[in-house]
């Protein structure tokens, strides 16, 4: 066995160095200064990273360091009521779905709608509490739209299936294939007309622009911290209002037979305690920084049109996804790529190894058809550094295999 | 707002250069080295840390760095057939009581038995599943043992009660109060006798001491990297056989109604993927030392044994548990502090505080009646200097406030 597990030991991290542009990644980036900080303090030594002053048997209430005022930091931020941290916005909607599936009332059936771009963690959050789960459409290629009204007749199609109104609205509010930014506001009319509760997945915009879930009359939204707050992973967040608070954040009623124990501070949608740990320090320090960015999201907004108008100029590329477009996920079609692959003897893989070679890393290997990209929190220097390597991996290959594309179509 | 979360900036970490002696957090030292690497390597840039290479949608899928390996290799350490990576043992049980709760057959009542000293993550993953929790008794003052016949009296009482068998035995190896030693072999017996399925929470125990699950008869073994493996939190790991490998790691097996769309890489009971991150990544580098250190329990445990000794030459201290004692945890009462706590103007929180002011953190603060501590991993000058440390305080407030404790009964 000794000898076997010795490797783990020289694992090395060869994009250390790299400029990253994986969608997943960009909102989660920890700035270098509270990478320092992390360590100089000391956070890195030990698992419970946060524990040393737990009087009470629970992160949340934990007020040195102060994760309480935290909590209740971020909770007002987002325009809550109370928040808990998670393992992620999946543990999040988790607690969402089982808080639905624990209170529903006999108006309600056991059925979850949501958008037909939703990330697949709404959708296990579902099967992990046995509900099911039912997409309302889009438009289709090019934009893939998901309009507000068709929510109304998916609500009206199951009240005329089975009498009753879905338990559950669980939105997406950027989309993970195109980054597209659902109706959300529009969809919390309509969930408050029809009395549903509400659950907005803001895993790709909290932490990125303004998010407000009173202004979108949300009952609930779930937060990924290390994707869009600036934090290790893994961290989310759960926030809710007062109508749901205490059914969300129930605390365990359990007595114990034997010995009478009870938990009475634990909550248990979230395992008790959530821990937190280094992650959950991280996205304290990280907090300041990520208010102050969601301020500046113009500005990222701007550089995310300015390169879609830049690789558009490119032979057969094209956006996929709203336009104008609001997010700072990108997706491309790109078919110049796709004809290079069918020459290259690394097929598919040519372009993602391409650009790691030249130090950007996050295409998904394999794809050369299609590609995902985010540039969020680059400078304009490094926005442009890949948007030009993008044109010298095609330059080459139109050169090496006599590929009839144009490089500037403008 | 701005102004007032500022403050998240400047928290500082006042233990950093403390010596630590938290139960709950002796198992999740990372050693320094680690540390260095994590940093160098850059796995602290992103919240996303390990998924640049991420193929197919599940973190336990990645072969760069070598996750899939690395979890052949837990489940192989502690003689299983396969393992996943989870938010922490608390995680790894919900996923156990869930994989119960979900396939239960008729000869079975949704009935957990587990010990009287178990962690209160046990029974939160009872109540997530609805699943009736009973404990079995301990002996109380002073050893609290539980004993493995008291088990089968708990079966046959729910037997005769609800003519079926309870669906789980949930058993604490080490348990958190004491630190004693649960009869995990004896108890997997008579689990195999009833042919009832059995869990056993290795939080505190997992990488501490070598455990072999098959030896055990454990069906399932939950685990905490944070507590127990040298990992930064939350982490842990469940680890399963072949005859519930299929069952507890299923699939999703939804198919969306509109899109089609199905995730079928993604682990239902484990949230689709369990992400990792950081923690995971830093579990990895633990793991050659973890599997080194196991080997060299005799001589963390002369070191527990060795405090004992000392500790109990002050008058009235005693260990409660069992005797000779097994564990790393150990829970002393020490009326010698208690009385002291009467005439100190901080009262119970005094000790805390003292230990604290002398570069040793980890009691809980407010207590003096009681004390738990460990001393796992420190190096012998390190625990003489607890030991010390007990001493002066105690030698200090008996001089001050002229009780009459004696510093050395022999």
């Amino acid at each position: 066995m000794h000898e076997k597990i010795d490797k783990f030991r020289s694992i090395n991290n060869p994009y250390k160095d790299h400029i990253i542009i994986h969608p997943i990644m960009r909102g989660g980036i920890i700035p270098d200064d509270i990478q320092k900080i992390l360590i100089d303090e000391g956070w890195m030594k030990v698992g419970y990273a946060i524990c040393y002053d737990c009087l009470e048997g629970r992160s949340s209430l934990v007020s040195k360091p102060p994760i309480n005022d935290f909590l209740s930091s971020i909770a007002e931020f987002f325009n809550g009521d109370t928040a808990e941290h998670t393992f992620g916005s999946r543990a999040a909607q988790f607690s969402v779905m089982k808080t639905i599936a624990d209170n529903i009332s006999e108006e309600f059936t056991k059925i979850v709608i949501t958008d037909s771009l939703c990330h697949y963690t709404t959708v296990i959050a579902a099967e992990m509490n046995n509900l099911k789960i039912l997409e309302v459409n889009h438009s289709g290629y090019p934009e893939y739209k998901v309009r507000a009204e068709d929510f109304i007749d998916k609500i009206e199609s199951v009240k005329k299936e089975t009498g009753k109104r879905p338990a559950l609205i669980a939105i997406t509010h950027a989309d993970p294939y195109y980054g597209n930014l659902n109706p959300v506001k529009e969809v919390g009319k309509i969930a408050k007309e029809f009395n549903i509760p509400y659950m907005i997945n803001a895993a790709y915009t909290a932490g990125i622009f303004p998010v407000n879930m009173k202004d979108l009359q949300a009952d609930f939204i779930t937060v990924s911290a290390h994707k869009s707050m600036a934090s290790i992973g893994p961290l989310g967040f759960l926030i809710t209002n007062q109508d749901w608070s205490d059914k969300t954040f129930k605390k365990s009623t359990i007595k114990l037979d034997w010995t009478g124990r009870t938990f009475s501070k634990k909550i248990v949608n979230i395992f008790g305690c959530s821990i937190g740990g280094l992650p959950l320090i991280s996205a304290m320090y990280s907090f300041p920084y990520v208010v102050e960015r969601v301020e500046r999201w113009e500005e990222e907004l701007n550089k995310a049109r300015w390169f879609i108008s830049e690789m558009e100029k490119i032979d057969g590329i094209r956006l996929v996804g709203e336009r104008p477009h609001n997010h700072h996920l990108m997706h491309f079609e790109t078919p110049i790529f796709w004809e290079i692959s069918k020459h290259h003897k690394r097929k598919g893989f040519f372009l993602a190894e391409e650009m790691i070679k030249r130090g950007i890393v996050g295409l998904h290997r394999g794809l050369s058809k299609h590609v995902k990209i985010s540039l969020y929190g680059l400078s304009w220097e490094e926005v442009k550094n890949v948007r030009d390597t993008f044109y010298d991996i095609a330059k080459k290959y139109i050169d090496e295999f006599k590929i009839n594309f144009d490089l500037n179509k403008t």
